[in-house]
């Protein structure tokens, strides 16, 4: 198997796309696949599929196709699906609670133990699933004592920065970041952008000429 | 200035961070800006900027820089944000409502009509921002009649295939999809799709060394 260093961004941003497809085929008691089928299915070419594959050791014999169950546990392997995870969301707003309440997370391993918010009227309170909600100044004490390795930032730019910088030290693994700016955490800390609004803008690009 | 079709998906994912960077300098009040110090602060290098913006005329002077605010403009523009969008969200859970209720869309001229549901709940209700909710018996006629030309779906990957199937021809230009699922609309309808729990894998993945 290749050193995962070694594999580019591009392979790895399929995999969580594999594991989709793969497990959609499980539920409908598909037992095994062909490149060629699955590359059908999923719009692409079976040379992507057998290439991307490739670089974790491959997975599938000629002539025989892949055996979609074990695939499917291979690949949630690599993504780190068989460990557990621990996050917080920071900000319990209308995003960070529709993250927070997101079920199919927790269904692979990703435990949203609490939400933080500044908001007084918020504090104390437990979202729709349980989820309690803390106030800004016990959030450092509680990434360290709970071990969170995940946190989930969904919270305005004017405060995301500020509040990174203070998790910097808390052993936490990644930034899950919702926030409209860029953060930098330096290279012991993974981040992981969504900016919403830069999806939007490339539809917007991409419908202009239309 | 190039066709558009001939620019690469990547330069394209990059100009709205383009676009963010420079509406910040804009609030700083910078007036211009080589590509040296821009590159230094979106922590890329100055020939992926020079290149990057090439495709599209290149909007710079040797030696002189970038005249921040027009190549904001200009960028906005290429991103079609000139025109105002017309936006209906379906799904009003937290997720649809954390999209509806988001201020700075409006602001890009991405204006949010009405969001639609399935919970008689829901419907007959607004958001906090005033977006009417209405039922899904209502949602084709709606779109035909307020000629919308963005859907937001925001709902279960079980039912976003038929939902989307019945949009094909209300007139539509492109649907930004939350749902768990890749939705095939043809040439004419653009599909962005931000799978969450995909990005949520990659970021699982990146961790999974540390």
């Amino acid at each position: 198997m290749a050193d995962k260093g070694s594999v580019s961004q591009a392979v790895i941003s399929r995999l969580p796309r594999y594991y989709r497809y793969l497990g959609e085929l499980i539920e409908q008691g598909v037992e095994r696949i062909s490149s060629n089928e699955l590359s059908e299915l999923m719009g692409t070419t079976s040379s992507q599929i057998r290439q991307d594959l490739n670089h974790f050791g491959g997975f599938g014999q000629q002539g025989y196709g892949y055996q979609v169950e074990y695939l499917y546990e291979e690949i949630g392997k690599l993504l780190g699906l068989e460990k557990e995870h621990k996050l917080i969301v920071i900000g319990a707003g209308n995003l960070g609670q529709a993250l927070a309440n997101y079920g199919n997370f927790e269904k692979r391993g990703f435990n949203i133990c609490a939400m933080f918010d500044r908001n007084e009227a918020l504090i104390g309170k437990t979202t729709v699933r349980g989820i309690p909600i803390y106030g800004m100044d016990s959030l450092i004490e509680y990434v360290v004592e709970n071990q969170i390795d995940i946190v989930v930032m969904a919270i305005p730019k004017t405060s995301s920065v500020e509040v990174a910088e203070s998790l910097k030290d808390t052993g936490i693994k990644g930034i899950w970041n919702f926030s409209h700016t860029d953060l930098d955490m330096g290279k012991d800390i993974v981040v992981e952008n969504v900016h919403l609004s830069e999806s939007l803008m490339r539809l917007s690009y991409r419908i202009s000429d239309l």
